[in-house]
């Protein structure tokens, strides 16, 4: 497990970040938190389809491309037609 | 209110997006959820410093714009001797 704790902590949520790729089609929401007062890191908590939580490294290309594309594909939707 | 209800949902989460920029500053975290059998849509909720939780547009600029901020800082962040 990388993950400490759910929910709005007053510390960091992540004690180590999972280093493998995750395929796309595996994670069904991301959740970024700034760092702030509560924790100094950005962390990035990935909800996968299976109902698991893990910790991304913000900074890991493959991290950005899943981000990224999650966002095209809202702008996919839009321009297509219902 | 523009959020329906929280957690793992069988349906779409929000029910409208909030169309005013919102200061990243105010923006404790933002969750990103893929389309899928649930939902047609891409949402993106952010978690305000205070608390409140508002659906914002996935395909908005300025939202596009404060994912990647976030993103960049955590590279910030890492390139910062300690």
């Amino acid at each position: 497990r990388t993950l400490a704790r759910m929910g709005t902590e007053l510390r960091c949520q992540c004690i180590a970040t999972h280093s493998r790729f995750i395929p796309p089609k595996s994670i069904q929401d991301v959740k970024l938190t700034q760092s702030g007062p509560h924790c100094k890191n950005v962390e990035v908590i990935a909800t996968l389809k299976d109902g698991r939580e893990v910790c991304l490294e913000p900074t890991a290309p493959w991290v950005q491309l899943i981000i990224k594309a999650i966002l095209a594909r809202a702008q996919q939707n839009s321009d297509s037609p219902l």
